[in-house]
């Protein structure tokens, strides 16, 4: 094939959050928006507002490449979950550090969204956003290995 | 900031699929694998195999990047449909010509993946692949427009 065997991505916005540091838990605790960059303005977000959530992908920028796992791991080290490969959980010391999320929209004002839900701390740069659509969702049946059961439990909320 | 304003990704896999022409419906229909590239091996997969479903994302890199729209369009440029900015759609004319899609895994054999419902064409460099956690799925109630709806009718199936 004649295409390249890297490409550039530049961020279209960043991640404004009252959280600086990297935490795994607890995500519904944190105030959240999304602040566009220019050329991106309210025409590119013309319609968002009708969608209850957002598909956003975004860049681990605070890991070190040199930390990016290529093979197999422990989620968060824990001993008592299996080694697993890196494309098998969604750690962020993975390769192209890029990560996905769904979050819920809470407001469009200008060219700042205010968002729910959105694991990334303050700063981190937002490759694309897109809107949710039921369809785009699992078709059939959904199931996954207990460990990540576990290490969810307080992912988004503690006993919500 | 003194983050870098670009940042480069590197192909982890390539999609193999008999549609080789970007077609807009009936991704069901279409028989599509995953193949990694090296340095990825069978350790980077270990235990995907547990999980139902995929959440890959890769690089619309047939789309011209002179065809990127950065603000506003009709979506699949039908008059029926209103003029929507370019993240409240998913369509691939997009900065950064990002996609994601959640498809269903069917097999891991070797670093092949065989996989069912992804919307990518033959020799499209996949950037990531994460699995499928029901706990990242939308909270909440869903809502989106008429509009998005009518565009995913034939999108997988046609009359499915």
């Amino acid at each position: 094939m004649s295409t390249p065997t890297t490409w550039n991505v530049t961020p279209v916005a960043y991640v404004r959050s009252t959280r600086v540091e990297a935490i795994d838990d607890d995500w519904d605790s944190v105030a959240t928006s999304i602040e566009m960059c220019a050329p991106y303005d309210e025409r590119s977000l013309l319609g968002l507002g009708e969608f209850s959530h957002l598909e956003v992908v975004y860049l681990f920028d605070r890991v070190d490449p040199a930390a990016v796992c290529n093979d197999a791991r422990r989620p968060r080290g824990n001993p008592e979950w299996p080694e697993v490969g890196i494309f098998a959980q969604r750690a962020k010391f993975r390769p192209n550090r890029l990560g996905v999320s769904c979050c819920q929209l809470l407001d469009v004002s200008g060219t700042s969204l205010a968002v729910r839900g959105l694991d990334a701390i303050d700063g981190t740069p937002v490759l694309d956003i897109k809107p949710y659509l039921a369809e785009f969702g699992p078709r059939g049946p959904v199931h996954q290995p207990a460990w990540s059961h576990e290490l969810m439990a307080g992912y988004f909320g503690r006993g919500t």
